[in-house]
């Protein structure tokens, strides 16, 4: 047993958090600021603020891009697309980088390492022809264009994926596509060129082969972005969430992804390595969120004595320097066990931290935010944002209730084997 | 012991909770589309809807306005500021109509009951000089104008009110008053046209002798709102928190409430029926929650089954529903003991619901989010920002730690005694 | 609404308060070590402490007798049988005599009111004959003997009260008696002479027509107590709680409660008011180990101050007085509830305070088992054996799980009527 | 970054496993009822049960002996004495053997790996002088006598060890001990020979250097075990915990471990490992109460159902299943990081998996404690009795509260350095 990162991942980690401490957390305040000024005054507060562009080239000049390429993809997508060295990190190897982007809400869009498209850009470079990865992929990894992922509905309960309602039917040498989608995040961004849209293809087919995921260009005719949703009052500028009608769309049959009624098994493959993302980037954020409770506790005073020393502050923070390092192992694990191959331990392992991380992290930043006082309710601090942020990956991806009940399956089914 | 309303309570209760339902539940959706259309495009989106305006003319009509006041004012504001008869509530009657204006971010508004208009009302009313009632508290009782109360400031911990470090200096007949406060709701309302500010007057009395509040005109040369904030991504319009600078604004010296140096007499008065009312609409917006929660999970259907029927939906359902029940019993009893006179059992009353009660409020609205899915977290249901509302009120009026403090105290002084 | 105790519930409680405080915890150390000293040198340690004869006669003399008894009995058995003038408490003025019973394990058995006797007498009083009142309930209500209630089986999840497999059949005019029972309390004592017995009578009638509950002397032919079971080590003498075997047992037809297929009718009026004395008696120990905390707190030095004075200390004080204080009124209102009549409203009531107040219990005296170290853990407070007490209380008429259950089922009831 | 075990570990944990599933687990019951006959009927329950002496013979010819043993013995005490090859393992690898032993009371006897013999066997070795060593660690590391540690006491907060009040005075060339210690874990056991008392002997001396360890033979004149303690009604048979006498007893001045006034230093060097020893032992607990509750879940039907089909039984399956997988990997992890020398961090995971572990262990055994009804709360499974282990956890070697500070004080150092 052994816990100390790879030198890759070591030396990948240290380098990103260099660049998120040096290059990034200095102009977050004022991106934010804009942002809120162009959407107070009426203005465009959707295309991504220049700084990033600027900060992506950095990045990529440095070799810090694209860094969630699988290991599979060895030399397919090289250097050439500032990917280091045209290697992919292992997942445990790339969890820790990860968590060094959680730190920033500009951090993964500036190592072009956001979702969806990091998952969008898996899928094409796992499933994609030679032609989606050309006309799509490509500019993916470059951040010419940027992509949405269409399958949350308004409707139906999504918990459920087989309530999937919003239908992709191949009509001859085309698939026409109708339905409302919504949380389809990234539709905010006008570069936003591309939809990766799952919708019913075969009603009578078997339970999990009646979907199909098909690639639509936003500006097809019929798709109409009806509006943008908000998250506890946050737009989540420049990606966003849209709400997204599809009425009677058609595209070429190339533009499926896989084959037709392929989709769930699509949407397996990508959301493994997804979950460890998001989760390791959730500790980031608690980190940070940790970092800026301690700031405030030993630099606020009331009662004649810095808060760090009133009531339960130090238990509070003790807590949560625990559940920070009890959750990155938990995820640092199952990112392990996803390097090992798919196991029922491994399937177990990643709804284990979907269900535990996102938690963790709102008690973690709850905690910083009442240190805070109203400070921390306002958008003065990233806590605030963070925690919506967080809250809203309890749902995200499968709400906790889901994984559950898949780890609870897993558990009995070894029990009663 | 007698757990049934009074029957005057039973009667207002009753004709305000319709009045929510049948007058004001149903504009809710359009009123805060207006208000996110006008935001979103950059147009005024401070000014009150009209709908506002013209259901405060109705409640008035049917005497459900002003139903805060103390049983105290008797006879002084009688029936033509449109209160029930001139008499005011007991607060354990009038918590029930409290309730029942919690369920709607509107009602308060329409019945006249919002802080911190009604906080202000009241000081005028037990403080005020005929001349200070007739220029700001009449219009106040008429909803011609509205106001806001200056306490906390962004440099210092304000759980502490003691810390507070902006001046209002007595000179000859004037108060000259400095310093920048925050979290001055209601400012983003144009009708709002007085502040209740307060200040350092004298560093050098006893401790709590050093602070004076004073009537500080809006327009008064110096006073300057310097920006609204933000709760979680929310402005809360109509009211909106501000940050107000005040350099070197004059105020004649019969703009002081109560005296100088008596801020901390006038504040601990305020701060008892206000913490119950708060903490009934708290109630009030939980027990709407729930009924979302319930028939989200009773229409809905995932794995072939009513979310009502997965998992641990009934039980979260059932502890909510225990939640509740114990919480407004805690309220109500708090008021009570308020109404028999304060006691160390009603201060010890007033911070146990102040701790209990948002947190049991967030409890409930969070498990009816997650319950909503990603729809909770957008403003396609009132949850989104009842939870925002009620993490708030675990800093407003104190945060939890201060409170716990107090009862922590009296309790160890029970015990020593 | 009116929060404060009846003169007759306010002089009752207090003079039992008395009672206790003067009579009953001077002595308990001593009774305690008593049964430990047997019971660790293989002695009668199930024989009652000749104490509490001693005290229950001081109880009878001031009227501090079987005041459990519901207001319905009045004038059948008045003051000869020591009941307070012969009229019974309603539910909410019993509820605070209740939980000045609670304070101590001894004193439910000085005043006569310890389950599972309370909830014996009251079935046989109110679904008894003639007879087997002057039998059994006669001599229960002057503690001459003592019952047990013979309901939970070893080999079923009894908490689906229609699993029970044990048998009562009707045979000519005796009922034939086979199975096993356990957690019968109350067998552990020698003086435990009749059991209300509850069985399948015909598998074939309607669900809750299935069961008969029958009145099985403890030497009837083929009774045998298989042993004494522990919570936790603790085997809670003197009553104690037995694993019944029956075995052939006869007994005339006359037994039988109300008459045959009729245990459910019997079994849901014993309930509410059985959960409520629980539930108060729960609260009383709380609040005494919520006093044994402050007093810890207060006296106990460690790192230069006193406990109360580190870290989170002051904070768990605060929660435990919120916790206890909210519980309290739940239950109070509980029982008023039931004083109302029974509606779905008390019923949900019932279960609410069934779950809402041993786990309440319990995080107050685990509180205060830790500010008391290891000291907590051992006998020389009562603080261990409460928190097993509360924890079987968990479990006891019925599991949380179930209440839980009822409660949601009256909630969505309502929402979807 | 590798989550495997090292083949030794992995080898050493199986053949543990493999021991205790089949050679413990089956006895476990008989033994359990075999103390409990000897506890009712007043013989003699301290004496160990002649089975363990018989699996430890077996244990020891199988090299699963003295496997605590740390890796810088090596050499010291080798094969001879049964140790694996007469290396020391790692405390990485210790980890996952000591939680194969920590699923049954027996087991840890069984392989010698008991506490507190190996935290006294560990201080002989790494302080003990030649002459120490043959008189006491050799008939300790063969199981021929046993030892307990004299450190808590009954007067004072023992979680600030600087309150011992209990004297070891150095007279001329003996050392004369005064004073009275409790929770004496071992001396229920009549081969108890030797204790490992702590005692103030210079009170001048500078804080840390105050007190003196000291070896006291059990039947030195002037020590007297006053009596067993129970935890929640427990004896802990074979060790059981002693209030101990110490009335000027004297021992020779070479009986001092590592010298006068060196208490504290070989205290601290004791507690990180044994703290390791300890959580894991409770992550093995908390793995075979979810294994019972499981079993019990899928075996048992209400309802008509399974219970595991009822309610939230499912999501607290997999929260259970999250937790155990957390807190293992945070002990491994504290486990590596001691393998890696001390530093702050290995200290701060040490209290991190003291504060959380039991804790944890305590929540799984109650879940499970729940799903078995009454008999979880009954010694006819090993729930309850592990419930009240755990809970005392949460007290011995320090409360969570003073851990929770280390943590703190760690955490805040790095923020503010």
């Amino acid at each position: 047993m052994d816990f100390s990162l790879s030198p890759r991942a070591a030396d990948l980690q240290a380098r990103v958090r260099a660049f998120v401490a040096d290059e990034i957390e200095p102009v977050e305040a004022a991106a934010h600021q804009r942002i809120t000024r162009l959407r107070e005054s009426g203005g465009d507060h959707w295309t991504p603020d220049p700084v990033i562009a600027k900060l992506q080239a950095k990045a990529r000049a440095q070799g810090l891009w694209n860094l969630f390429l699988p290991a599979t993809h060895a030399g397919r997508y090289p250097a050439d697309f500032g990917t280091d060295g045209g290697e992919g990190l292992s997942n445990v190897d790339y969890a820790s980088v990860a968590e060094a982007m959680g730190r920033s809400f500009l951090a993964p869009l500036v190592f072009n390492s956001n979702a969806p498209d990091t998952g969008n850009m898996e899928v094409l470079l796992k499933y994609g022809t030679d032609e989606q990865k050309e006309q799509w992929l490509e500019p993916l990894l470059r951040a010419e264009i940027r992509s949405a992922f269409c399958m949350t509905e308004p409707a139906v309960a999504s918990s459920d994926a087989t309530n999937m309602a919003a239908t992709a039917r191949v009509e001859g040498d085309e698939v026409v596509i109708n339905g409302r989608k919504w949380w389809s995040t990234g539709v905010g961004n006008p570069d936003c060129k591309v939809f990766v849209f799952m919708g019913l293809s075969d009603p009578d087919a078997d339970r999990h082969s009646r979907h199909t995921m098909v690639l639509v260009p936003r500006d097809a005719k019929g798709v109409r972005v009806e509006r943008m949703l908000t998250t506890m009052g946050y737009y989540d500028e420049p990606l966003g969430h849209g709400e997204v009608s599809f009425d009677d769309v058609r595209v070429p049959l190339s533009h499926v992804l896989l084959g037709p009624g392929r989709a769930f098994e699509i949407a397996q493959g990508r959301l493994g390595p997804g979950r460890v993302h998001h989760c390791m980037r959730a500790i980031g954020l608690a980190e940070r969120a940790l970092e800026l409770a301690v700031a405030r506790a030993t630099s606020r005073t009331a009662f004649g004595k810095p808060l760090a020393n009133l009531g339960g502050n130090r238990e509070r923070i003790a807590d949560a320097r625990i559940a920070i390092n009890r959750s990155r192992l938990l995820v640092l694990h199952a990112a392990w066990l996803l390097d090992q191959g798919m196991s029922a331990e491994a399937y177990s392992a990643v709804s284990e931290i979907k269900v535990e991380v996102p938690s963790m992290a709102l008690d973690v930043i709850d905690m910083a935010i009442q240190l805070h006082g109203g400070a921390g309710m306002s958008d003065d601090f990233p806590l605030a944002a963070a925690w919506v942020g967080a809250r809203t990956l309890r749902l995200a991806d499968g709400p906790d209730e889901v994984h559950r009940n898949v780890i609870a399956k897993i558990e009995i089914g070894k029990h009663t084997a």
